[in-house]
């Protein structure tokens, strides 16, 4: 549904709370795809989400609905929910979503809805909780067809028909040897167009890609996007088929991961917080905003020290602003390609010298372009041929020391893995603001004699 | 193959490149994936790309790594090669790889290539030429099975048997009526669990998601990601089915995505650069760094305004780096989370003033904090009160517009259809910068007496 679908729908069903047209909205509430219904959510009370919720009529209904809600709000939904309710809903889900709700519940909660559901559901689910949920192991879904090598394409289709209704992601028919050991894989389409007595072992690809369960949920992410396939198998540390991770969770992955990166680099947590109360979005914020303080109070004491000088020439105050501002932006420049370019793994850790030395150069480039020409606006707006030396002198250090600590600062911090895109945000800016304003009054008590 | 593992295989194809070792040199290029390899090119020199390429045993595999390698090198290594040749090898390629490809040469060199290529093959990727690059139409496969609602499931499998073996993506199996438009959808799977005579008719879904040809690329991505489906089918204007776009193609469209709205919100272009030259990665970045060259230049205007204050109290300037800092960073939080909320579909364009008074309080609330926080400090080191409340009031100010100006800013961008990336970079920064430093002097003129 496009965006302005989903914002009737919205206003829809917002009018029809108001007016309390149950009829209307059950209509609605059980004609709509869960996807846009969990969007729509969104924007309503706790209240207006419960009457909505009340009003789907099945089971299966509600678990399509648990599984794409966000489960912050889920949480908050099922509160004051019967378990019994809940565990009815939770047998319908895939294993994955149940894990990654329960795990979100304190732990008493989360033990009496697995007491609640059947033995091998809850078994299920337990042995994902093991794993953490940044890994292979904490995305993957347990549920998957594994065949053996002698198995033929027709006792396959009747597997499929019998044994493996249930599995969500039917394309890819893995082959394992007598140890559930992964050997090879056929997708379903192989299947089909095949005699029927063809053995798996004769069609099967032997090189599967494949991922362990500790593996990073980016790599597996970098993985499946590199490969283009639908599903990579999970292996455990015996090499034994342990699950798959489907394309649909890799989007929300690297969706997730790119926010992530992005607020981290505006120094403005992990998580996009929209829905989050003002005073809790301020405590969020507030710790990434002390760099820039304390880098500030810093940059007072520098120009504290440089008084006389400022005394004498009381307008080299006005440059601090025009000369900050140019370091601080090309810094920015220089960490965001290079934050990004690791990210996308087109920046190789192994180049460090090679990009800083280039970011370096394209800085001294860009600070002599600006400098020289505000040397020149100043130099015919003072007459002062010094002072024009002075503040393009300043902009070109600035500039190009603010390149390379940009560049290098998040490159050194993934070298010692450290999420360089947390080196990018205050951290940086905030030395580059220190420097810039040191080696400006060093120039200008130098070159001036002040 | 895991990251590590791709560091092995360029290291050892450079050590065989630069040793001439061709024996072992053919035995990686024929047994690597192409996905692998096209990573392995890109740290490579033209000459090295060259010489890897020529030992590429089949025009199939070409073919493959053609599909996988970036279009900007690919035009390179293409750029001396016969036609003759690359037609052969585009041949066995999808159409909208082909399309894309032929979309970064020129004119004449595309009309060339298409001439060498059989009718039908050029055909459909003249098709997909007419779209603009960036919507449904441009990224599209023309390759998918559509049926009639009165075939059998035996009949779908012949089908897929005989007619439909190119298809590269045969997991879904759209149903069209006598004017070939889109009625309904089923999925492999479920072609191979009913019976052999049951009619498609009879078992298909009818309430197919689908996008039109003109759909932004961004949108097409957002219902595949939120739909959790493999493929969406697309329409033209007479909802006439002509092609599907992949879930790997999205894959690839949420990357692109999340790398420029991060380079466009720090101001440093739209691609990633890092394979460009040093003079042409500064050409893209100068423009950017205008805003802030003027904005400096303005602010300079402004203190020079504030100079008879300054004279009398020289230390003031000692604060324009912490209150230019403060301003600035909190702005890039608020302006990040509104772009990116924007761009996720989280936060609503009807919601402006909601979402900008709530940042404009969270301003105000770390304002009050860190301002506060540094009254005291300037209290205790300098004892004059009015100082202490001057630069406290100013990093409030400050903070508050800061936080205002920087969800106000890309919430009206996008309101008037300017992307809201654009507006987070340079501009919101420097226009903090002006008012910050501008509010910073009218306090301190007005309280202090100057």
């Amino acid at each position: 549904m496009p965006v302005d679908r989903t914002r009737l729908l919205l206003d829809t069903t917002k009018r029809l709370l108001r007016r309390g047209a149950s009829v209307h909205l059950h209509k609605i509430v059980n004609k709509t795809h869960a996807a846009d219904l969990a969007v729509v959510f969104r924007f309503l009370t706790l209240r207006e989400q419960e009457t909505l919720f009340d009003l789907m009529d099945t089971i299966e209904q509600k678990a399509m609905f648990f599984s794409e809600v966000e489960e912050e709000m889920l949480v908050k939904l099922i509160e004051d929910m019967p378990a019994e309710k809940i565990a009815e809903i939770l047998e319908q889900m895939p294993n994955d979503d149940v894990a990654d709700l329960l795990g979100k519940l304190s732990d008493d909660r989360a033990k009496a809805l697995l007491d609640l559901m059947t033995k091998e559901e809850s078994e299920e689910v337990e042995g994902l909780l093991r794993y953490d949920e940044q890994t292979a192991g904490g995305i993957m879904l347990p549920d998957f067809i594994a065949l053996k090598e002698e198995t033929t394409a027709r006792g396959a289709i009747e597997a499929l028909q019998k044994e493996y209704v249930d599995v969500e992601m039917p394309f890819y028919l893995y082959v394992v040897d007598d140890h559930a050991n992964l050997v090879g894989v056929i997708s379903l389409r192989q299947l089909v167009v095949v005699p029927p007595e063809t053995r798996l072992k004769s069609i099967m690809a032997t090189d599967v890609v494949s991922v362990q369960t500790n593996t990073d949920q980016e790599e597996v992410a970098r993985i499946v996007a590199r490969y283009n396939v639908l599903a990579v198998p999970v292996v455990n540390e015996n090499n034994k088929l342990v699950g798959i991770v489907t394309v649909d969770d890799v989007i929300d992955i690297i969706r997730e991961e790119a926010t992530e990166d992005i607020l981290k680099m505006a120094g403005a947590g992990e998580d996009l917080v929209e829905s989050q109360s003002i005073l809790k979005s301020t405590r969020i914020r507030l710790p990434w905003l002390l760099a820039s303080w304390i880098g500030g109070v810093i940059a007072f004491f520098i120009i504290g020290h440089f008084e006389s000088s400022l005394n004498k020439l009381i307008y080299l105050a006005a440059f601090i602003p025009i000369i900050m501002g140019m370091g601080g932006n090309i810094g920015t420049q220089s960490s965001t390609i290079v934050v990004r370019g690791l990210a996308t793994g087109r920046l190789n850790l192994n180049e460090i010298w090679r990009v800083v030395l280039k970011e370096l150069m394209i800085g001294f480039l860009l600070g002599f372009f600006y400098g020289v020409l505000l040397g020149f606006v100043v130099h015919f707006r003072y007459d002062v041929m010094l002072l024009g030396v002075t503040v393009g002198l300043a902009v070109i250090s600035s500039m190009t020391i603010a390149a390379m600590v940009g560049s290098l600062v998040p490159m050194v911090f993934a070298r010692i893995n450290i999420d360089p895109a947390v080196a990018t945000g205050p951290f940086v800016t905030t030395s580059i603001d220190i420097l810039s304003v040191f080696f400006y009054f060093q120039i200008a008590t130098m070159l001036l004699r002040l």
